[in-house]
């Protein structure tokens, strides 16, 4: 029996990862301890680059762990993980609740092993941090995929923020690059603002669709509509293939109204069944072609260069902001300076240079 | 001959502002001067209370500077005016170049004050810090309107930065208001950025667009079109009504595709001729209905307050951000990181955490 099967989400003592100080010990001990420590994270670094399932999936749980003291193991853990990383192929693929997603990247993930590839999926749902991880909680999900050598499947990170939770994603993706996995999935539900996310982290963004009955644009997220690389739409079987079609023509057609991407390449609508199985290769073949024309132009490692800088930019940003409000004075005064300007006491120009002041 | 014709984009002397300080001055003289300039902000205050538009024209002028000398004076404009403010209808008007908004700003304006309206027209449009009010270059211009005692027409504000003409145009709307202005038109060109400004600070939204032939929403700014409360299909007359028609079936065609807005409103499409006056009053029934109904439903006092908060925050952002990236030492450290980045030395947020340690 495994270590992580016996304590999933937790890291135990022998992960590298000690438990609360004990004042009784020695300070021997503590020292001898600490070399442990030091030599169960090399360990952890040894087990990812030789792409250990057991060392990625506990490597990515300490780069989950809030707690202040794993903080150093996990920042040396991504250190020694970085040079290896940044080979895959990384895939956003997104899709409410409902419209196959699973069911989709088994099959997906599957033809993908079957060509020699080794698939991550991770997954980013930062609502999930209510019912921590229940995207992938039932086991029947990906049966198929989760028992191949070549497929590791990891639950959504949760946490308080989007931002938390991109973070610690955009972490699991190098750990996975340094396990060696070429293709990696990474999923969310199409509900929130995370796709905005999965999009900045990815190389190409699927929308997963179904056909419905009537005007198939009703209610869809602009934004969504316009990262999509591809649209690809679901459950094209039986009764359902005439509707998939219609679908797709008057996805096109919506797909034409938005201008052209930076990529130049025009997104494309697909049909498919992640049930028969029907249409899977193609999807795969318009990625491929994609990747083909994207890295002959270069478009390929700018988009990564770009999304290096945005997140930069993103995690500077967010901090300071971050630090700004949390300031205990600031919070009181906010509130003040808000009822100041909705009685007309002062402009939001002057409330904000007095805010600032004080910080 | 009045002060501001003679010098219309600087203040003198006797307008409040110093001239460069003279080290051979007594400060006696200095004395009296500083006694002369708090007279003359506060005849400029009372001459803006009082509606009086040179003096309004002028504070405007004073908080458009970007002297560090006039900020004070500036200040105690705004503190003075703020009482008074808050009390007209604010409406952004845009559209791309060429589809008649100055005719129809022109007429719309007309009708207004023809219904005891006053009536002032701001624009917004950093573009114009190139040529510099350009878009009220030429005295063409809104020929009828700008005669009438009850209509104010500013240039557009210029700057470096959207923010900056933002906040100059948010500071013009309080001296408007104070002035006694009913009616704010915000006017934007339809080509940048400058849209999501001008809709944060007004209360209805109205799109201007023109019949064109074939697919009438190529190239239209998907968030353009979601911001608007109305869209208008100007220059719907003579060989031109039967595409204004179709125009407008499509536009509103596309309208329901988008989720409903908070204000409960549906957005809604018209037609109308700015050179022969037809439907310019149906415009303004509409927005009088949408006035009534969001003033009733509480949501224009909310949709305000919003706003307040939104420039408030803005403000306080765009300055944290200001001051962390212009430190001569992040400006160079960044560029180092970034590299670093892009060659797998560094995760992005390990590098935004080494130049927050900076800064």
């Amino acid at each position: 029996m495994s270590k992580t099967k016996k304590n999933s989400s937790a890291l135990s003592e022998k992960d590298g990862i000690d438990a609360p100080p004990n004042l009784n010990k020695q300070s021997a001990e503590r020292l001898k301890k600490n070399r442990q420590k030091k030599r169960t994270t090399q360990d952890l670094i040894h087990g990812i680059l030789a792409g250990d399932k057991t060392a990625l999936s506990r490597g990515i749980t300490l780069i989950e762990s809030t707690a202040a003291k794993h903080q150093e193991n996990a920042k040396q853990l991504i250190e020694a993980c970085l040079p290896h990383a940044n080979r895959s192929v990384r895939i956003g693929i997104t899709g409410v609740p409902g419209v196959g997603k699973s069911t989709f990247i088994e099959q997906f993930g599957s033809l993908l092993v079957s060509e020699e590839k080794k698939v991550a999926v991770l997954a980013v749902d930062p609502s999930s941090s209510l019912s921590h991880g229940s995207i992938l909680g039932d086991k029947t999900r990906m049966e198929a995929l989760v028992k191949e050598d070549n497929a590791f499947i990891r639950p959504s990170a949760s946490g308080e923020s989007l931002g938390g939770v991109a973070r610690k994603t955009r972490e699991a993706i190098i750990l996975c690059e340094a396990a060696g996995f070429d293709i990696i999935i990474i999923e969310t539900v199409g509900v929130g603002q995370s796709e905005t996310a999965v999009h900045s982290m990815t190389d190409f963004f699927l929308l997963l669709k179904l056909a419905g009955a009537g005007d198939e644009l009703q209610g869809i997220k602009r934004g969504i509509m316009e990262m999509a690389d591809a649209i690809v739409i679901n459950k094209a079987d039986g009764d359902n293939i005439k509707a998939a079609k219609l679908a797709k023509t008057e996805f096109n057609r919506a797909l034409h109204l938005y201008p052209a991407k930076a990529s130049n390449w025009t997104p494309k609508t697909l049909t498919c069944s992640a049930l028969t199985n029907e249409g899977i290769s193609d999807v795969w073949e318009l990625i491929q072609s994609y990747l083909n024309s994207t890295k002959d132009s270069g478009y390929f490692s700018e988009k990564r260069r770009e999304q290096n800088k945005f997140w930069l930019l993103q995690t500077i940003e967010s901090e300071l902001k971050q630090s700004f409000y949390s300031n205990p004075i600031i919070k009181k005064e906010l509130k003040t300076q808000l009822e100041l300007i909705n009685t007309n006491k002062t402009s939001p120009f002057e409330a904000a240079n007095y805010l600032l002041s004080l910080s």
